[in-house]
């Protein structure tokens, strides 16, 4: 079905997006449309199923299997079903440059896995591309997106925790080991909340949804989101980020405190990725920048009084990400044909 | 008597490192060895002078006046001083890639000033390279040093301030605008203590020589290092980072206590450049690292333990640079040399 040959001229490629809660894949043409997509939800071993059961099953079984059973969805959408179509998948956390996840917050049960291999196995020998999924969906905005043409960009994934993609000299930058971008477990206080990376005060747990969630329920507590909590059920305990996003959007004065508050914490790390990088744009992607410019306005403003030199030197573009959802399946795909180019 | 032309096959090359207190220049051969060195100091305008007289000098023209010096005091070493000797200069701060000094806390008197062209008019027509001190010494210990064929490093030059050189694929990065590597200004606190920046918290306030001063003082106060107080002199106010840096190397329990919490600050910020970057090999020069082994074993440690997948990826070594304090100058000379080789 899929293969690790080069792809024939014109063909399809597929990408898929795993994400902490769902999978997300699509088939791209020859020119990079978009031709059919698909959704699951991500198996949740660990939190699901006995431990002592969970312990059996090796690790990233149960993610193969259902990126397995969504690529068999994908390619009923491709014309000659049996031709060989590259296949690429995006994985949070740190995956090694053989395709093996050695560590990964938001995907603990697939933690020590050689998915590549797995990969492979699962979909009868075919070589997949396993990338980290921050990296894709940098190589999605720089080929298509946001970040078109630009040659020092930072892409950012504001989900449920922060990753990014480098893009020096107008190239994905892996680092070292594969592992360069993992800018949202930069430390900020180590005395801080803890993270599900098993350490305290990392970026991602004041600026992620995440973080979001927390400063609502804080701000909701001290009785500065009474319409919010009214919206969530009139429990300050159940406001959620989506509470506060869609109150500050309609112009609630606390909701905009809070994504005010927000936009600091995330400037404030954007402003030290900027002091190792100096990138010329900053990308904002995933589910919380859709927000918008909520989030994006006080964000600037933060920036611009926090980063070194202030106004003495040029401004850092911060803008939107311009695929939305499907960034990193995209970006995958295009990890499954074009490596390696557009990746160092 | 210096020239912007292409070194002559053979050629000497001529390299000045403007520190924050003092100019160190270097004569390298073809082969790259030091063939001659002076010194001077870096005059303090700002500090020595009344204000209103200094406010009429134009920013950078006394840095540019000693450059041209020590420049003059180089030549007398070189063979035939009339032959166009190529000239880089390293300077401390946000060097934009024209050469003009944007911002730089360590260097407020040339702030603005288009060091390049000031320095070409004062060496009657020479074209100099002018670069950011920790980049020229991040080329000089990947040529020469610590980073030696090495593909993917960090070079972390611990003064006064922290300055950063990165290498990536082999080369020196710059940054869209040239001022990638500006790690010791990351944010850890922004109630911190003031930077010069004009900040609070910057990394630097707490893993520099200046960060080591403070930890020592408050030691001292607190009673702990009470034998490196009777070295200074008897007051606490008067203990130094060398004092505790000698104490410790010689065993004294309350000054390698000290060192162990500036190695936990330098492993914090470590730790976060290399979330960002992901290097294989951190190498730490500047006057602070020549305490030694007193100062990188806890870092060591403490790197370990605070940097993301800890054991579950592979170590990210952490040596000494090679060259010493003539790192910059020598860095400086082969960016003139090398231009735009060995550099992105």
């Amino acid at each position: 079905v899929t293969g690790g040959a080069p792809p024939a001229e014109g063909g399809f490629v597929l990408g898929v997006d795993v994400g902490g809660t769902k999978l997300f894949g699509v088939v791209l043409d020859q020119e990079g449309s978009v031709v059919a997509e698909a959704r699951a939800g991500t198996p949740q071993v660990g939190s699901h199923r006995a431990s002592n059961l969970a312990s059996r099953e090796p690790p990233g079984r149960a993610i193969v299997e259902a990126v397995g059973g969504l690529v068999l969805q994908l390619i009923t959408h491709i014309e000659h079903p049996d031709a060989r179509a590259p296949l690429g998948v995006g994985v949070p956390g740190m995956l090694d440059r053989d395709g093996v996840l050695r560590f990964s917050p938001h995907l603990p049960d697939a933690v020590g896995a050689d998915l590549k291999s797995l990969l492979g196995e699962q979909l009868r020998g075919c070589a997949p591309v396993v990338e980290n999924d921050a990296n894709c969906a940098a190589l999605a905005e720089h080929t298509f997106g946001a970040a078109r043409g630009v040659q020092e960009a930072l892409v950012v994934t504001l989900g449920t925790g922060i990753g990014g993609g480098l893009i020096e000299e107008g190239r994905v930058t892996l680092g070292a080991h594969g592992f360069a971008g993992e800018i949202g477990h930069m430390l900020i206080d180590t005395s801080g909340p803890p993270c599900p990376c098993g350490r305290n005060g990392c970026w991602e747990t004041y600026a992620s949804g995440g973080g979001l969630g927390r400063l609502a329920r804080e701000a909701a507590y001290a009785g500065r989101l009474n319409e919010v909590v009214v919206l969530a059920g009139g429990d300050p305990e159940d406001v959620r980020g989506e509470h506060v996003t869609r109150a500050a959007q309609d112009g609630d004065v606390g909701a905009m405190g809070v994504m005010r508050k927000l936009g600091w914490w995330l400037a404030l790390g954007l402003v030290n990725v900027t002091a190792v990088l100096d990138p010329e744009l900053i990308v904002l992607g995933g589910g919380l920048a859709e927000a918008g410019e909520c989030l994006l306005e006080p964000t600037r403003g933060c920036f611009g009084d926090l980063v070194e030199g202030g106004s003495s030197r040029p401004q850092v573009k911060i803008v939107p990400a311009a695929l939305g959802e499907r960034a990193g399946a995209i970006g995958a795909a295009l990890m499954a044909r074009t490596n390696p180019m557009g990746v160092k």
